[in-house]
């Protein structure tokens, strides 16, 4: 059975850092669903326009993986969605992996205390947002226990390798760098 | 009177190097169209559903650059096509920006003369379709003359602000690449 990926998009939210994840985390075969919060056409910050699949609901936990790119506003619709926030909560408690970048783990997941007493990063400046229980860093990516955490849209390549990682696909990660000229 | 430009998005384009390349753009004010060769949604080589606003036509000259992106089949089905062919052609002899990255360098351009007595790059292994006409190079992106090249999707942010500077808008690109953190 291939890992499966939940990726949420609203409105606003950073192409690239939704793009990357998706394209990389396929290539390895993981089945990532695409989920808008309303509407089956979800219009990026820089208004690209993407056909997601699935209307999100609360039951749609049963994913491996729960992702959050950022942009804005698309991390402050992820924020203020109460089907959202229920899904990370219930997800969290399973362990499951989620996934948040740029803006969202500030915006996201701080304020509803997943990175509590956790290492976590986001994109610079942002971390003014952290709670104090929060252990800021500045690297690309960071995993603590089931949280991934990473900052922008450059650092999207390293947030999808890994998620990689974590859902057990990081084998071929060294080919795929490699046929994408990564490592070049 | 900001610059503009068409991307041409064919079934199976890669969807990295597609987004990139608008998102920067975009983001330093070119005004940006995506056209699609027959359906308003189109479909990446990794399953992403992008809604273009217009189909193609050999009217649409009036580009400041014309952007070809890479990946299979879609720049095969570029290259097939006989309105690609004639825009191609016709925004060459007005010396318009033409921009291809990946497999688009040597599937789409090579082989209708647009690189012959120039310097070009492509999708590493696929400068063996290039004619003897054109001098290979593997730097991440060359412009010589009208024409820009690149290889591949981590070389995207690169063949981004390359068009940027063509289009006399790069003032802006240490900024913009610092806001997307490109400089750590």
């Amino acid at each position: 059975m291939e890992p499966t990926a939940l990726l949420i998009l609203a409105d606003g939210f950073e192409e690239i850092e939704a793009i990357t994840t998706i394209d990389i985390l396929r290539r390895a075969d993981v089945k990532v669903t695409l989920a808008s919060l309303n509407t089956e056409i979800v219009t990026g910050a820089h208004g690209i326009r993407i056909s997601t699949s699935k209307i999100l609901t609360t039951a749609d936990t049963e994913y491996d993986a729960l992702i959050l790119p950022g942009g804005m506003p698309g991390s402050q619709n992820l924020a203020d969605s109460e089907i959202v926030t229920q899904l990370i909560k219930e997800m969290d408690n399973s362990k499951k992996i989620i996934a948040a970048i740029c803006a969202a783990p500030s915006l996201v997941l701080a304020p509803k205390g997943l990175l509590n007493n956790k290492k976590a990063t986001c994109y610079a400046g942002m971390e003014t947002n952290f709670p104090e229980a929060v252990s800021y860093t500045d690297e690309k990516v960071v995993q603590d226990q089931n949280i991934i955490t990473s900052r922008g849209p450059a650092t999207a390549p390293d947030f999808a390798f890994k998620i990689l990682e974590a859902l057990h696909k990081g084998d071929n990660a060294n080919a795929l760098r490699k046929g994408m000229l990564y490592n070049q």
